[in-house]
């Protein structure tokens, strides 16, 4: 077993949908992913909050297991974020964005923190991107998430963390984007061009496909009744892809393609509740269970 | 091995997409489904076109085994449909329907065509659909398509005729107004209560996807560097369904699901070029091939 290593937001999301609303509830990238990894390994989460932070949440993390060495209690106040979606639950509409301590996040890694096998980069700025890269000491496989935003403003620096990573974890606009092709399928091929041994696409209802080299797998969402609230669903599932991967300690395609079902598992959860409620009250038995589902979803031959 | 009815359109189709366009080109639903069809078994085509109807096509039909004596000649002019394709190729916009002598079908089927075992009734008026129904002897499994211009101006009808089929295949947009619920698979569910034992949505770059007693099945669409051209892609899915069970002589829940897979298989290619064109250079060998392809795409252990 691999411990596996994060580094992205922690943040205080205010989300409505058409089902209800959640007020300063706990969310951001390196959050849901933890959380979601950490039922299959040990995650180290490297983030920064403010001090208004509330402990409760520090302690839901902690109680997961989750090595909090590396998260930094900064002078000032959370990241927070507010959006609202629509009966489409595809696309959020961001209201505000208070980065906050997150303005000035410049993560830098406590020593035993560096050799830590599996390391995801989630959706922060390329330039942080790399320099957390820099500081780890020959990890055993990375991954990446990035967004619209750094697409475009940041291109050539996120093409450079792009080419050093080993795979590529983003939704299907996004890929479309960075490889400037709208057809899915051209553009997960460019993006192997751009140095990634794989890419995964995540397609939200549609659920997800993977390609490497030349090779496509698919996934499809977990058929629910009612979507509750998206926001976190492509964090919690690289959590659950990147969690799969270190506890098995094995990075074959075999290994890959498990790990994509195990990530469409973990946010098939998220998405039932609002923040991180439904993981909180998940147990071990119910994503085998869901597992096995996913599995019953495609299989041909009874 | 079963034969197979199908009732449904026969047209000309004049089309135009981001990559070129087609003038006048064999089309139609019942086309599209008989010549798919045609590579696992005997299809009977009850169709009508006018007098104008180009010989050559009636020989392609033929030359595939196709038994056209339910096929009537009308006096007038073959049905004709003009439309066009953005880039986004999901939905087609209707330019020009000229029914012609499709406003006056009014199907009969010759009495040797009425124990056929597998019948498929196309995109028709409801009205049509219950009639040719009630002329069938015992079928063992009928199937249905419709389209929202049949689901909003007749829905009674409608209602009427999917209570009495045994699978439904529609596409998602249809499933959701017909059960009038935008979850698509509340909208399955609420569709499996209408009557028919399984629902088959089409989900066009999505793939598909079946609902029967409880049980959800997922195929992904074929991935392919260019969708040329769409037209035909529904229907030749469900000629490849209908054909591989009137084939395999067989309705269980395994065969249903090996005919999804060859459902998509079909329309995989069709896409691939204008009108029938991909079709007519299909060869058995690369149904089969695609066929084991598509396992691989969701093959969880390698």
């Amino acid at each position: 077993m691999g411990d596996l290593l994060v580094v992205g937001s922690v943040a205080l999301d205010s989300v409505k949908t058409p089902f209800g609303q959640a007020t300063e509830a706990l969310g951001g990238s390196a959050t849901y992913f933890s959380f979601a990894a950490s039922f299959f390994t040990t995650v180290r989460l490297v983030a920064t909050v403010g001090e208004d932070f509330p402990g409760e949440h520090l302690a839901l993390l902690k109680n997961r297991g989750v090595d909090l060495s590396g998260l930094q209690v900064s002078h000032g106040k959370t990241f927070r974020w507010v959006g609202e979606y629509g009966y489409d639950l595809n696309e959020a509409r961001t209201l505000d964005t208070q980065l906050n301590v997150f303005a000035d996040f410049k993560p830098s890694l406590p020593a035993p923190l560096r050799r830590t096998p599996f390391v995801f980069l989630a959706n922060i700025a390329p330039e942080l991107q790399l320099d957390v890269l820099r500081q780890m000491e020959r990890p055993r496989l990375v991954a990446l998430d990035t967004m619209n935003f750094w697409i475009e403003g940041k291109r050539d620096e996120l093409l450079e963390v792009v080419a050093e990573v080993d795979v590529l974890v983003i939704n299907d606009a996004e890929a479309r984007q960075l490889a400037r092709e709208p057809n899915l399928i051209k553009a997960a091929r460019t993006i192997l061009g751009l140095g990634p041994r794989s890419v995964v696409i995540k397609r939200g209802e549609h659920g997800a496909l993977m390609a490497s080299d030349g090779h496509f797998f698919f996934v499809p969402a977990y058929p629910l009744d009612s979507v509750f609230d998206p926001t976190g669903a492509g964090d919690t599932f690289a959590g659950g892809f990147m969690g799969y991967l270190a506890r098995s300690d094995r990075i074959d395609a075999g290994a890959l393609r498990r790990a994509i079902v195990y990530g469409a598992v973990m946010a098939s959860f998220t998405v039932e509740d609002f923040s991180l409620n439904r993981l909180t009250r998940l147990r071990s038995e119910e994503i085998e269970r869901r597992y096995a589902a996913f599995r019953d979803l495609v299989r041909v031959d009874l």
